[in-house]
């Protein structure tokens, strides 16, 4: 099922979208939490709902398919060994030498997650300039558990969708901790949809983002340093993950910062992030003063 | 005002302290988040409610006065110099060598947070046994703002409470992001309740933390590298801040892990978190396997 949720008639809905996703089958009742409260229905045995109203799917009405998570989002900061090459001595300075060793995990607040085509704000000179994308396969955890085992991992997915964890460079590094780099509104557009777990597996899919059409990052997530079921294992060590939580598993070599002269975003581009097998995002970055 | 959340006939419910702290004047209805849709109403425009019930107040019904957070929160990692020093080769070791710089922020889920008497729950030598206590004092936010000048930063404060930010030193380390080693369940007693604003500065406040008794922390909020103004400042560039945000301000010198050799909470070990002028919080640490 690949579920989205979407505004119609001015009314936030959920539903499951149609093979040639030109309509929607959409489930009954209004959904400002998008699909959080289906997902943690099924997880407590509720059966998932059957589409009451079939609709045409106009992609630019697509919301985040959790358009707020209820918490920060779990993001994966070095997974493929050419993106840890590439801010070797950047971002990466004060981190563990080891990439290998274990995860690095940080986070989003879930107040920076935007619609599949809204607009992203830049933040205005005074707070950053340097802007950067990082297209990402997202994990959706479908069922709570807590010291999960890898050989587990997969039984708690829901399904994956596709994040773009949007950057301020110079606040992720100056702050040693990231995640107020990570955290500036808006800075996460996610979708178009969720992918559920029994048509989708996360293991070999290609990820690739383009800037203004010019494609910058292109890789397989078969090159992931840890793949998903030690991802979750990781996040579940002593931390209870609940039915709705958001891993963002590591963007791919290619980023603005890892050029030289490093590219930032400017007002006016447009950042498309693909996962093979989900579909994409196509977000336009706007100035400051834009109303959104 | 001093505001709680407590646990009245079996259902949570909040109001407001009474000056020998024997009694507490009840609001109307249940209040499952605890104090959060009051500071949310208030920021709205809606008068403060006024008690509808007056009654005896059991200490150990006292929950956490933000039980449930709506984000995870936010936390500073390097607030005092003395504390800096005692961490500077393992903690800190990545982070930048510039102390008073930019603080340093990172996360708690919301879930790590329990009441000021709850039992805090090891999680098994296989996942840590670098237990660590950090006393601080918590400024929560009572009114929205993004790029908040300094200024203006105290009109954005609610008020004030006590966190035990609770650590795993090995896993906060090994994954170079803290967020992970912070956020185990149970790793975030909080309260005894809020302190409102109008009643207390959070200027030059005594932060103490003892275990089992014994005096660990000592230090005054004097003594911040940065103060709260500039905190509050720093969380909101770009992000804008809501009612109900905490932030964890930071802990003096004397935890654990910068004693020679390192003393780890065990379980049975009691710790107490004072901050002069709101209270204290004492918690057990219980084994993994002792029921909640």
């Amino acid at each position: 099922m690949r579920l989205a949720t979407v505004m119609h008639q001015g009314r936030p809905r959920i539903g499951r979208v149609s093979d040639d996703a030109r309509r929607i089958g959409l489930y009954e009742g209004e959904a400002a939490l998008g699909l959080l409260p289906a997902i943690e229905a099924q997880a407590r045995g509720t059966r998932w709902p059957e589409p009451v109203e079939d609709v045409a799917l106009d992609p630019h009405a697509l919301l985040a398919p959790l358009p707020r998570p209820r918490r920060n989002l779990f993001c994966v900061g070095r997974n493929y060994h050419a993106h840890a090459a590439e801010l070797r001595d950047s971002v990466f300075k004060g981190s563990t030498a080891k990439v290998d060793a274990w995860p690095i995990v940080f986070t989003k607040v879930p107040e920076t997650v935007i619609g599949p085509h809204a607009p992203v704000r830049l933040p205005g000179a005074a707070v950053s300039e340097q802007i950067d994308y990082e297209a990402e396969l997202t994990v959706v955890i479908g069922r709570a558990g807590r010291n999960i085992a890898r050989a587990d991992a997969l039984d708690h997915v829901f399904g994956y969708t596709i994040v773009n964890d949007v950057t301020a460079r110079d606040v992720q590094m100056r702050h040693s901790q990231w995640d107020l780099g990570k955290s500036f509104d808006s800075f996460c557009p996610m979708g178009p949809w969720i992918v559920s777990a029994d048509e989708l597996a996360g293991q070999a899919l290609r990820v690739r983002c383009f800037v203004n059409g010019e494609l910058r990052q292109d890789a397989s997530t078969s090159q992931f340093i840890f793949d998903i079921p030690t991802l979750i294992e990781t996040c579940s060590r002593g931390i209870t993950l609940l039915p709705g939580d958001i891993i963002a598993t590591g963007t791919p070599a290619g980023v603005g910062m890892g050029m030289t002269p490093p590219r930032w975003l400017r007002a006016g581009d447009v950042v498309r992030a693909e996962v093979s097998g989900i579909g994409a995002i196509e977000n336009r970055f706007v100035g400051e003063e834009t109303p959104a």
